[in-house]
């Protein structure tokens, strides 16, 4: 509890100045080969999208990163690393967010990323003894559906690659997802983000249901999908649609 | 009709120079460590593939850098900027093709185009003002597709983000799809194949039926998916294959 | 044979130098932000993985650096390259996996890649008269299998496009695969490599059967899964495993 609060209370510049910032995110080449594009972007994108109230700047600071991560843009990483900050995602997080992500889009990906974070942590005073550990106390495990999870999994490819039934069990599922400084459902909406953003859809739906598990709201999820259509393409979140729903009416039964 | 003219009217060098213009996208540093993937270049891809006249040049280029955008191949996009202008793509269109890509592949795709064509564009003397303003008056809607498709899409997916329902509506099928200075065609013929690129073929149908029924060929596709093989990959493209087979096939009956 | 030999007799470092050269694969950045990503960088995937004799040190090398390549990492292939190297990929090998991936992942992804390994063997003193030339002795065709290839691919996608029917056949089937200097093996491996990170299983039980028929085991296949969980995320190689546990189980039969 005390760290979803820290989440939110950390903000510590305002709303008009976060706003100044998102616009900012723009590269000023875009007004001078495509106006359009500048127009698209300053009206829908940042006044409408990231202004709106169903998810938070932090969410959506958060959520953009990952994409961004993913698709391993890493010419633009340091802004958005800037904006996560300034929009409440603290700086554990965000080391933790590249950590996961470093499992879930890839290790290069990871290490990209941390090129891009160095400088602006150092900039920032933010020094590693600050950052969580390598080790920490864990949070709890739920004995009964990581059970579940290993016999599946092991039943189902423990035959195929002994090696990845292993490292999945051993890195992901009893330590990565209990590490206390990013949330369980941050890491789930994380995870989401990063599906959507690399076009695995197939792979969704344990993961929004763990999000959603974890206190992720339908309309949060909603206004990820439609977050992410920008950062990710509508196409990307096209196929993500018929998998979200298939989530959302299956829960509501 | 005069924007179709316009297009291929611009060619402003000879053929031959286009072609050593092709040969140049590929560095000098290919020819020292591969020089089998040299000659495959020189031999299969420029003197072949980019000389056939299944698909014109400047579709070839276009095709080309909704492709490498797509990827976010940033470094060799400028190339591909001064290759598409000299085949008769013009500023505008290009401009339009950013624009449009970025609601089709990702925000981060178009500003890093957009950061690779203004040195170009400033080079040339192509001035902002020349280029499609943010307000253009639009193409006309066809009022009937246009409510069969929201009535689809909001009703399977408005109860999952109506936030996506909403701006597909407005901002890309009441808007983008409606601008000038790119003609339906051309938007669905960059659509296509930044869905290839992306690895998205269940994407596909809605949009190369719609390139086909705006006058892109059955032959020009077959040739769009020959080109892009080389730059997205063959499997790509094997996986666009059975789509396009479909499309065709329910085409002719 | 003598080329499977000298695969792995030419790796002119020792074990431990080796074993330092994968973990100066991690920019220094990473300890710095991100302490825990450090931690299962040499913990888990430099000792646990890469030292891992289920599948050699070169084979891992060769796979990581398919994998980069294909996800156009191109800040890190110079790194890989010299690890492929000194890991007993020879210079011939690399070149021609570099040609092979052109076709299999995209051109750009080509170019790219010999734009970092350029410098790699300029230093190394690699002449590119000691690289395999475009034009060779080809290996020995499977007539009977190329010919059911041809065969089911013409059929299905003649009236599509014959123009990737034609060029698979010609530049694909009957030159690039038959080219000496890198084994049909390891051909395999890294087409396999390449479909896991781009995230195309669809696409893979062809060269899978292709790479066990050339002399892949199924303990190598598992173990590159497990290698690549890391460099390409998990969740692709979630999405690679049922593919993959079909293969197995239908050669088993």
């Amino acid at each position: 509890m005390k760290k979803l609060l820290s989440a939110s209370a950390f903000a510590v510049i305002s709303t008009g100045a976060l706003a100044q910032e998102v616009a900012r995110t723009l590269p000023e080449s875009v007004g001078r080969v495509a106006p359009a594009l500048e127009a698209f972007s300053n009206d829908a994108l940042f006044e409408g999208v990231w202004a709106s109230e169903s998810l938070s700047m932090r969410d959506r600071a958060l959520v953009t990163f990952a994409a961004l991560m993913t698709r391993h843009e890493v010419e633009s990483l340091a802004t958005y690393v800037e904006l996560a900050l300034d929009s409440g995602v603290t700086a554990a997080e965000l080391s933790e967010t590249v950590t996961h992500l470093a499992f879930y889009t890839g290790w290069g990906n990871a290490t990209a990323a941390a090129e891009a974070m160095a400088p602006v942590y150092t900039k920032r005073g933010i020094a590693v003894g600050s950052l969580p550990a390598a080790k920490t106390d864990l949070l709890p495990l739920d004995e009964e559906a990581e059970a579940a999870r290993e016999e599946l999994v092991s039943r189902l490819y423990g035959n195929v690659s002994m090696g990845v039934v292993d490292t999945t069990r051993e890195l992901l599922f009893l330590d990565l997802w209990r590490r206390p400084d990013l949330m369980p459902r941050d890491r789930s909406l994380v995870t989401v983000a990063a599906l959507i953003a690399s076009g695995q859809p197939e792979q969704m739906t344990f993961h929004l249901n763990r999000a959603m598990d974890n206190g992720l709201t339908q309309e949060e999820a909603g206004a990820a999908l439609s977050h992410l259509a920008f950062y990710a393409g509508w196409p990307k979140v096209f196929s993500a649609l018929p998998v979200a729903k298939q989530v959302f009416e299956n829960r509501d039964q």
